[in-house]
């Protein structure tokens, strides 16, 4: 058990308005109390503990400088926000962060006005913050908008439209770019390398700010330093910068842990800004945390740990993850064909691509937080004649889904998808629910689509993907661990388009595309207790369907049920729209398509957000009982809160 | 009738291998030629103009320097494409550009080895360039890799990712970019003033090119030059260049028109580049034709045309088409609530935005090619109070569908999407297909989807999406004209998930969502004529469903088929689901759903595209017939060529 640390200022500090009667030397006590705070809450909930300690200064100093929640702050991503939720209004509740009804682990409109818009996917505050700009231009909600954005989050398109934007219109607004040289991964990207070199060519805190354009908005005590700096520039090999030449003022980079540097720099600002404006923060990644500082990964994200030690509860684990199931068959695979390539989005950890690059270096790219240009540039890749594997999760592969359609789909190339965390998947919540990407690919022609259903399956469905060279493919797994089944030597390639008969039975046949197979077989035991024996089949592919199962379980059952982790509009309208064609309702098919309910589902252990979708076996139990007519079970899905 | 031009010298050009045979001067003689034959074909096909007119000497000087199709021309959009295509094998076919069965309007893989890569939406052929280069570097397809992009297309987030990992993967690459200073619309945004002013400081002619990193790139007589020009550049405004800090060698600005520069420079290029390469090219969009460089979109897009006075042969309007009638409702709203604002991704004028700007000025945002953008800053406006009404295609809106998600959807923020050409949409043929908005919509929790049945009913979707303030709401409608039904006042507020009756009948319901009405109506006076009346409905919205009225439809008569103009998984599956939930199909009803086949629909008149799709008149009838039993016309959907 850690001990609660000793915080006598933060215990003064309800909402931000307290900061307002701090000094600055107690601002600074403030914030090194703010991060004991943060490491006590994080080392009993687990979660993102290192962006947070990189912005517990640049918090602080917002907070007190603006005038919140009528300044709105935007925190990109959201995983450094738990010092800003302990500072406005939740502390009481932050050892509740990303538990079932607990504080949600990013922003979230619903839980705070201090959160005016919420987060959990990349590079998307610079957008929203111009958005608020031009609204309180424009007679809207009053207030100046911040957005603090990463260095890793910038190697997304969608920051640089926004900025490019932003620019143009020239109206006031702060960008506030979080310099810590580590997103999840190390970011890449030319991007990145550009700005180390921004402050690669002398120690930033004797060069204290520089730039021509932003000399007027600093403090008078920096500017003669700001003149000298930029004098210094002038003959280093970065010139004017980047951010300058796309309409804004650039301020930096500055010390974002020195308090004494951030606190006149933002009041200054405050006080004259009359157009878009960065500042180029530099912070640790982690920092005042040893053991966080001292990871590979700066303490990203961690279970519950001891305070002291800084060692992690490990969670015993059963069976192989998904993800580490992928990466081992596609080393195998690549192993073979050495036109196998990897390309990720800034994931090579979380997708599995890592072991693959730690094998083929060559072979495997991270392209940065850049889904887009990530599947464009595979389908480039594969008219080249190679044949790579797009890993990226089901909810970030929406970033990329016009790329997908036009430049996969509508060409044919053999791109393979490899769509880690499809369905829920806990802790982050709604934002990163997996949930459409059937729905959005099995339409698209030409497309194969499938779900594994166990670890044995994903190792075959690699190898299919491998083997199949006619066009695009893609395969979708879930987060977590495997089912424990006994895996195979070798993957084998499985003919497309066939699924397979998992049991025998009658009555009812239950058609399972992914992995609620094994919930469909808790739930076959249960019914066989009480005299209903369902045929079970893994449907494998949800394009092209195996038409062949389906008619033959559609005219041998009096029901069929369908179910898939994945919103309608997927694998049971696929199969509903077959039935429909083909006649089988005419005559009358007492048919249910089991699909993630109407709502967002908010985090939560993943087998609670599936209780709350009422996609577990019981509620498998009670769908055939139902639509047998016996029902006694209440089949009907939770109604969101 | 135009008269053809006299082209000696392109009529001895077959293939690219052909340009080595001629002289510098004879290519600049042929150039001339290509541009009075490209003038040509258009006048009696229609189609993209100024585009082409723009890159004649370009197109001529890459293909007499490289390679092709060993090396690898991406044309950016494929709007600049055609005199590629005359030059490619293609010049016999000119003639049938974007006609059913002809050329495609862009680049096409399927069309011609020349075209390694098909193109229809922007800002995508750095990402495949880079793709081809690193396959390239890997033992796949040999040659070099050359993006040719648009300065309008560097708006666009897609762009700098590539750009970002082109750099940071430092390998030989080339990226012509073709700054005309026109997209479709003047290109906006920061980026285009910054490319202004990389040229602005001086005659271009005078500066050669100028580039510290590249001056070994260039031609030996032109690198005093460019050692003075980089003199010049250190006492300007502009230092370093943005893709210099990209990572890129940047040599430019260049006279894209003159073939004495091109032609050098490419040459130098091709010898000595080991590295990312971009040159910067200044061309004149519509070059060389009076009545094009004097329109105010440089002769974008043309019908046919007589060449000698530019006049354009002008199609009979029977009715306002769908764009222009959204244009006027969104006028009048906005006329009675300041709160209403527009936001166009660089397309005023297709999506009658332009008409909202000239009215409100400051109350309309084009922030370039930037969907991604678009939407998550339309959402910064709604968190800050306003309604604003994102206007973009049902084909680009997949570009921004991860931000429709995650910043909109999830955080039920009120934006209105405004879904033009929703549906097929002709002669851009399947890049442009509006074919899946309704699918990856309509499961979104919270989302309100509606399609407009003909050019009334848009006017009071307007009015709906105006007043409804409590979360996202789309309504979608097609290319091209309305169908001429009597306008209304003013628009209503419709009530939110209610269809209409439009017709009783009995038997079989047709349940209609979008402009397919009209055919419906179609089918129904000849059914009648066979004594078959059906009934027909309008749902109006794919959510929330009318379950009242479809339930209704579905007890009161044997048969029940839905229509829409989009791909399976939207209205009709939706449709599906709700009808299973309630057991309608346990005691049979003969259902069906008609909606866009499992393929890409090639490029066609709109009309023969329905065909295609089975989707007209007589298709409805012919599946009335069947689903009674009737069948003696044959309702099966044509199979894909």
């Amino acid at each position: 058990m850690n001990d609660r640390p000793k915080t006598p200022l933060l215990d003064r500090v309800t909402l931000p308005s307290d900061l307002k009667a701090l000094s600055d030397t107690e601002l600074r006590h403030l914030a090194d109390e703010l991060r004991s705070e943060t490491i006590s809450a994080v080392s009993t909930t687990g979660g993102h503990l290192g962006a947070g300690l990189g912005v517990v200064e640049l918090t602080v100093a917002l907070h007190a400088v603006f005038d919140t929640p009528r300044d709105k702050i935007i925190w990109d991503v959201g995983h450094q926000c738990y010092p800003h939720k302990i500072l406005t209004g939740r502390r009481d509740r932050i050892r509740t962060l990303r538990m079932g009804g607990g504080l949600a682990g990013f922003t979230k409109r619903t839980e705070s006005p201090y959160d005016p818009f919420g987060a959990g996917h990349s590079s998307t505050s610079i957008s929203a913050a111009l958005g608020f700009a031009m609204a309180r231009e424009l007679g809207g909600d009053p207030g100046d908008a911040i957005a603090v954005i990463g260095d890793g989050a910038m190697s997304a398109g969608m920051a640089y439209e926004a900025l490019n934007n932003a620019g143009h219109e020239g109206k006031r607004l702060f960008v506030i770019l979080n310099d810590n040289e580590m997103s999840i991964a190390p970011p890449v990207g030319a991007m990145s390398s550009y700005l180390t070199r921004l402050y690669a060519g002398g120690p930033f805190q004797e060069l204290k700010a520089a730039a021509k354009g932003a000399v007027g908005l600093l403090p008078e005590a920096f500017q003669e330093g700001a003149r000298r700096a930029k004098e210094m520039l002038k003959g280093m090999a970065v010139g004017g910068t980047l951010f300058e030449e796309l309409g804004f003022s650039y301020i930096g980079p500055v010390d974002g842990h020195d308090m004494e540097q951030l606190l006149p720099l933002l009041r200054t600002v405050r006080a004259r800004a009359d157009g878009p404006v960065l500042i180029h923060v530099v912070t640790k990644k982690g920092k005042g945390y040893a053991p966080a500082e001292a990871a590979l990964d700066r303490g990203h994200a961690t279970g519950k740990f001891d305070v002291i030690t800084g060692l992690q509860a490990k969670a015993k684990s059963n069976a192989p993850s998904y993800t580490a199931v992928f990466a081992k068959a596609l080393i195998e695979e690549g192993a073979r064909d050495d036109r196998i390539l990897g390309v990720t989005a800034a994931m090579p950890d979380g997708t599995g691509l890592k072991q693959f690059a730690q094998r083929f270096p060559r072979r495997c790219f991270d392209v940065g937080i850049a889904e887009q240009h990530a599947v464009t540039f595979a389908a480039g890749l594969a008219a080249g004649g190679m044949k790579p594997f797009c890993a990226i999760y089901s909810t970030f592969l929406q970033r990329g889904y016009d790329q997908i359609v036009h430049d996969v789909a509508v060409q044919g190339l053999p791109v393979r998808f490899a769509i880690d965390r499809a369905g829920l998947v806990g802790q982050d919540g709604p934002t990163h629910s997996g949930a459409y990407d059937v729905a959005f690919l099995a339409n698209l022609p030409g497309f194969v689509v499938m779900a594994a259903a166990d670890e044995a399956e994903l190792v075959h469905m690699v190898a299919t993907a491998a083997a199949h060279d006619s066009g695009p493919i893609a395969f979708r797994f879930p987060r977590g661990e495997g089912t424990g089944v006994e895996m195979p030597e070798r993957g084998q390639v499985l003919p497309i388009g066939k699924g397979r008969m998992i049991a025998e039975g009658k009555a009812v046949a239950i058609l399972s595309f992914g992995t609620r197979l094994s919930e469909v077989m808790v739930a076959r035991e249960a019914l066989m207790a009480r005299g209903i024996t369902p045929t079970v089949a893994d449907a494998r592919f949800a394009k092209p369907l195996d038409r062949d199962l389906i008619l033959t379980l559609a005219r041998d059952h009096e029901a069929l049920i369908t179910i898939e982790e994945g919103a309608v509009g997927g694998f049971g309208s696929h199969v509903a729209q077959l039935l429909a064609e083909e006649g089988v309702f005419d005559s009358g098919l007492r048919f249910r398509s089991m699909v993630l309910p109407d709502m967002f589902v908010d985090h939560d252990a993943p087998r609670a957000m599936y209780d709350t979708s009422a996609l577990n076996a019981q509620h498998i139990e009670a769908k055939v009982l139902s639509v047998l007519g016996i029902g006694s079970l209440d089949s009907r899905r939770a109604d969101p809160a």
